[in-house]
């Protein structure tokens, strides 16, 4: 059994070894840095606070480190590039952990013919755009809204893009993993020593590990194999509006099949006027503080930036002539339905480069976002999975709508519609110097919470601050799955030092810390 | 530690628990029922004899068998539907374990609208199929060449298929499964007890496991989720014969772009000349019993049932339009090339059933292939995955061929395209009544595995008496992947009783009897 807390003495005799073995250097143990590798959407910083950071170069510097961490029971809490915010940024679960920071790992390799990569944790969906895009290779990236994050960080806890790439876990294919007591295993057909085929068949034999690794604290992943897509010789498309709340239900049900068919490959997101307007202008244009964003100010701001009450992008991907048939069929699934705009996109390879995330560019201005309210401000999502019905996303906007409006947030939110399921994205911007709203999202989140869990809905990922709350809700069989992953987690790391909580994950030792 | 042996007295009284448990007549130990559950492909049955096996009906009856091999240390071999054959049949890797038959359990339910089913072990093809049938839904199957096995064997030991559908594993969504110690979990969404998402959503929160229970002996599988296809509105195509062993470099090299690219979404197998003619006719016909087939015989076969040295069938599925422009899409690619015979293929809807593999519907005259030789047949299959490349197709086939050739075999092969990889099928038929032949067919699997090896090309899934030699292969790190894998294994099934030696992992007191 180790300890509940994290023993200072240990945590300094830890930190003189990590100095040693990886560089006086590569370990931060300055209060700067305990701020640095906190979550700075979060209204309190300090309850994740680690202990500080460390950053390793190469995959013998972080069996290194996990030597020491197992030698003196000190948790890692591991992040790519400590992008994740919505869910917690780069802080740990378990405060006072320290933070593995693999973001001086940067190695990419390519398999051009094949079109897939091989790259460390460090690198960022900027890097390996600009990585192809000096080679001028025909391979497309997909790229999650916001792209300053690490590529195998994004992947490993299922983010998401916007091409038929965008689901991104989907997509790996072969693992580097440094397990929790040292040991370094490949998986997949990486497993043999001399493979030419780790990044290009995903199941390897026996049993397959990689899913193993997502939202996971079975192993730190040093290497993940990813599949690109090829450049298509065209996107076509269109840009939707529409005007009215309920349009949400009828709309759900023109692309579920669709999609569910494989005409469109992507994910079409709906997105509330609000996800358009949040980086476009700041609340305090439309509003008081205090008060509620009314239809009326809804109705000018929409008006002003000619956004319907939701909008959608829909793209399809190919060939030109079997593109053009497929985007007539698209178009034909609207015959007769009442939009407030239909835009057509339409991009054949040779026209200039579409610069955006549906042609797997990297952009960063959605976190405009965070600039809504007038102080710093933070967002959190909550994004529980349905099944692809427009009755059920109707009902499911009207209810989350009246969360927001009783806690006195703004609605913001999307329907992702996936292939056979759909996934609703609630973002909750809020103000954090403002001590009501910071009390208020958590109150809405809990809300958001037992109300997906009433309807039988299952979040996808979640904040830091909630892992524990939702891993709850998965409760069959009085929480089979739990027992199953801690009987793992203890069979791997048996001191608990491998991000102690993650997905509500709690090694032996600490399990009196859940929440 | 548990015995390396099956102790006699606690079988005997493990069978007495069981006979209570789950009922007298379902529990089978007569030697007929040994004889039943053998591999009756294998060129010594007595090998991998069992004890015995048992059929439970229900999920609490298999947890009741479950606890009851705990208390005994009796070793377990589940099986689906026992119709593995090329693999073991439903004989288990260890001698003497008793088959826990799961072919009582065909309970399927259904979302129509989503186009999902929830399977018990013991559903066969066929049975799905009828199921579907008579209730004239638009969904169709994906099946395997020989149909008379198990919906959820197949895809747990990731068997492939024709349609767009095929890779069987892949469209896995969501488990319940009873795990060695008797603890009932149920994977991805279903780990919510009110999920409404289990089917429609494979990664779950947390860690996935659904690929941990493909190939593996973590658990037995009682429930799985499957996507099945929508009905597409047409399928097209082209059923083209190659006249040069050669040709399979070119080939390959035209469908790989393709293939990678998604205008191709089946995976289109090249078959060599045997593979049509071993379903239609007997060696005996062609060639005395010790001659070889030279290319004179070949020819002559060739000429008699009017096929190529390669054949294979290209299949595009979806709406008309569309599908119109991706079929001529796949005809340009051919423009040029010089095949023997290139004959399309069209289906709308409509028009009678196409009762075809590349229509989901099930089949099971390929098995005839064990009529090839006089005597009573049976075949092996040893199937490297390599990269998609013509040069790669042919020097594979070329060294192959050659061993073939040393051991006094009929080459039969195939060169299956993937989205990213090619597996190379090679079937051995032989006659189990020769023992010169049952000689070389152990010989010549050896070779294979340590040509694909030398070459770096890992088996996707392999016999149980290879399992070891295949696993033995995959041995980075020595064998990180292995310690990982029994690691797993002991904290999950710490008496051993599941399974033992399946894909080479062996609990803690058996692994003395590793190959």
């Amino acid at each position: 059994m180790q300890p509940q807390t994290i023993d200072p003495a240990m945590l300094a005799r830890a930190i003189s070894a990590l100095r040693a073995a990886i560089g006086e250097k590569n370990v931060f143990t300055a209060e700067d840095d305990k701020v640095a590798y906190s979550d700075h959407y979060a209204p309190d910083e300090s309850v994740h606070r680690p202990s500080g950071g460390l950053a390793p170069a190469t995959v013998d510097e972080v069996r290194a480190v996990v030597r020491i961490a197992n030698e003196f029971r000190i948790p890692l809490w591991p992040i790519s590039r400590g992008k994740n915010f919505g869910y917690g940024g780069p802080a740990p679960v378990l405060k006072g952990s320290l933070v593995l920071d693999l973001s001086r790992m940067k190695r990419i390799e390519i398999d051009e013919e094949n079109g897939t990569v091989l790259v460390e944790p460090g690198v960022s969906f900027f890097d390996l755009y600009d990585f192809i895009q000096a080679r001028k290779l025909p391979l497309w990236l997909s790229v999650p809204g916001n792209s300053w994050g690490s590529v195998v960080g994004n992947a490993l806890d299922r983010g998401v893009g916007y091409t038929p790439y965008g689901d991104h876990a989907a997509r790996i294919c072969g693992l580097e993993v440094v397990l929790p007591e040292g040991d370094l295993v490949r998986t997949g057909m990486g497993a043999m020593g001399n493979s030419k085929s780790w990044q290009l068949y995903k199941p390897g034999f026996g049993p397959s590990w990689d899913t193993m690794f997502c939202q996971s604290n079975f192993g730190i992943v040093t290497k993940m194999g990813l599949w690109l897509m090829p450049e298509p010789e065209s996107v076509l498309g269109f840009d939707i509006e529409f005007d009215k709340p309920e349009d949400i239900g009828w709309a759900v049900d023109v692309l579920a099949p669709l999609r569910r068919d494989g005409v469109i490959q992507q994910s079409p997101s709906f997105g509330n006027w609000m996800r358009s307007a949040a980086v476009m202008t700041r609340r305090e244009q439309w509003a008081k503080p205090d008060q509620m964003l009314d239809e009326k100010a809804i109705s000018a701001i929409r008006k002003h930036f000619n956004i319907g009450w939701w909008s959608v992008q829909i793209r399809t991907y190919g060939p030109l002539e079997i593109n053009e048939a497929t985007n007539r069929h698209v178009q034909k699934a609207f015959n007769g339905k009442k939009v407030l705009a239909m835009k057509p996109s339409r991009w054949v390879k040779g026209d200039k480069p579409l610069g955006s995330p549906v042609s797997g560019t990297p952009i960063s201005f959605p976190l405009a976002n965070a600039n809504w309210f007038s102080g710093r401000g933070g967002h959190v999502s909550y994004s529980p999975v349905l099944p692809p019905r427009g009755d059920l996303a109707l009902k499911q906007f009207q209810r989350t709508k009246a969360l927001y409006d009783r806690y006195g947030m703004d609605y913001h939110a999307s329907f992702s519609m996936g292939e056979r399921s759909m996934t609703n994205v609630n973002q909750v911007l809020f103000d954090r110097d403002n001590p009501v709203m910071a009390a208020n999202l958590d109150r809405i989140f809990r809300a958001l919470v037992v109300d997906a869990k009433e309807q039988g809905y299952g979040e996808y990922r979640t904040h830091i601050d909630y892992m524990d709350v939702v891993a709850e809700t998965f409760d069959f069989n009085q929480h089979a799955l739990r027992r199953l992953n801690e009987k793992v987690k203890d069979a791997l790391d048996p001191r608990g030092i491998l991000a102690p909580g993650k997905s509500g994950i709690w090694p032996a030792g600490r399990r009196g810390a859940r929440a």
